[in-house]
């Protein structure tokens, strides 16, 4: 007998009437060919999600914290159950006695006393080709070891607009595979200081920032990171730890991308694409 | 004092002579208005990379293994010291008593005994918004809970091509943030089956393949996996734990998905964007 709650399955049911939303409307200003224009735009959410597993057999059942995942809000319950079958720990629908989203960012999942799980298999502090986040820090859990960022330093639209092609001539392998991320570190003048690339896009910034912290150039103060692709909480994360002034994004950014960069001053600009890009926060760096 | 051995940190530096190539070459099928083309190509190379943390006061010395991320080789020692800055773990250049690369896919850190670093306040088995390979599998493991899709199902050349327009068209969110990833199943006509949005590609897989576990429909046989953007390992681990036979991709596959779709007989599409996409495996299934 499955018990499950959670959202529905079929995409047209996905959006409902008092369900977590998928978006999030903020406050942007766009920049094109030097004209500033505020507006309100949506931006994906983006919210830790916790398992909390109920397992072993029935006259000692354990509870274990399995992990948590930054996630987009909504379908919870098809999110740890396909999690839970990719890792191994579930085969069929069977061996979920009952599986449900509780409090805002968890879910409940009791595990059938005949499943076999052994939390001491699982490893301790797995670290990700695309994610920072392990260990699940959330803003709270950021300021614990992290300070925002002095503004010290401004930066002219004309130099993000050369970002993306400075970066991608640097880019000595994705050329060639079409699959490698891009970290590029820039100073105020838009030189590149050095250029990363990695499968997994927080990799490559973590190799530009462990670089600069081993050649004693950390804080990255008046240096901007620039990255292929989009801007979630954990590239947030590491370039305000490295004390960087401006992160800058190929592609989006997510809400709690756009919360921890204004909580900690740095400077979030996104979709940069040549002669236009949106600011999120942190105007006053962009001249 | 800091013992540091690894890569060079300058761009140009970075591939040397005997070093960790962040490329591998491998046979592919570009098809294209129908003509096939076999020809050689690079991908970006995946590997786990392990870190290995030597701690605690001088008298009481503690190794543990810190975690595991799927990563580029090639600048392993960078990598290591930015992802522990960013966690929190090392604050500044002498925290680092030794850091270096050891064997092919780890990296040795001996923190400074002033360092404080409690393994038990890490976390166990962390998931991510972008990647399900958390619990380290590779290959060897991923074989201990699956088994090789069968070929039961062709799925045509033209069937193909329309994936993307299809994806697109379904995606209720990614066009009002362009922040979101998507994942589609699809029936060998190219019906559309479902949709999943999230920040991270794997969740979004993890969400189509729960919703299949929980009403049943579990193995994906005749299925077809699309997904936005790239295809990393933790994908083809994905579809072939749910049975698909084809997993094809808007971007490039890496190394690792490529040895994996290979060694459990799935389909592996890569570049799928319109007339023009290339197979990595599995041809047989397309016609």
């Amino acid at each position: 007998m499955l018990n499950r709650s959670g959202s529905g399955a079929a995409s047209e049911e996905r959006v409902k009437e008092g369900e977590a939303s998928p978006t999030h409307s903020i406050p942007v200003t766009t920049v094109h060919a030097g004209t500033r224009t505020p507006h309100a735009d949506l931006v994906a959410v983006e919210e830790p999600l916790e398992l909390r597993l109920v397992h072993g057999p029935i006259d000692r059942r354990t509870r274990t914290a399995l992990g948590v995942t930054m996630r987009t809000p909504g379908q919870d319950v098809e999110l740890a159950t396909g999690f839970l079958l990719a890792e191994g720990v579930i085969r069929e629908p069977s061996d979920l006695l009952e599986i449900k989203a509780v409090e805002e960012n968890a879910v409940k999942v009791e595990l059938h006393p005949r499943v076999q799980f052994d939390p001491a298999s699982a490893r301790q502090f797995t670290i990700t080709s695309a994610c920072g986040v392990c260990g699940a820090r959330t803003l709270e859990q950021l300021e614990r070891h992290a300070d925002p960022v002095p503004v010290r330093t401004t930066f002219a639209a004309d130099v993000i607009r050369f970002l993306p092609a400075t970066l991608r001539e640097a880019q000595p392998t994705f050329d060639r595979t079409g699959g490698l991320h891009a970290a590029g570190l820039f100073d105020r003048e838009g030189n590149l200081q050095s250029v990363w690339e990695d499968v997994g896009r927080h990799n490559a910034v973590d190799k530009l920032v462990g670089s600069a912290l081993l050649s004693g150039r950390l804080p990255l103060t008046g240096g901007l990171v620039f990255v292929s692709g989009r801007a979630g909480f954990e590239l947030v994360q590491k370039a305000v730890v490295a004390g960087a002034e401006v992160l800058a994004a190929v592609g989006a950014p997510t809400s709690l991308a756009v919360a921890a960069a204004e909580r900690f001053g740095l400077t979030l600009l996104g979709f940069v694409r040549g002669e236009r890009f949106n600011i999120y926060t942190g105007g006053e760096r962009i001249v």
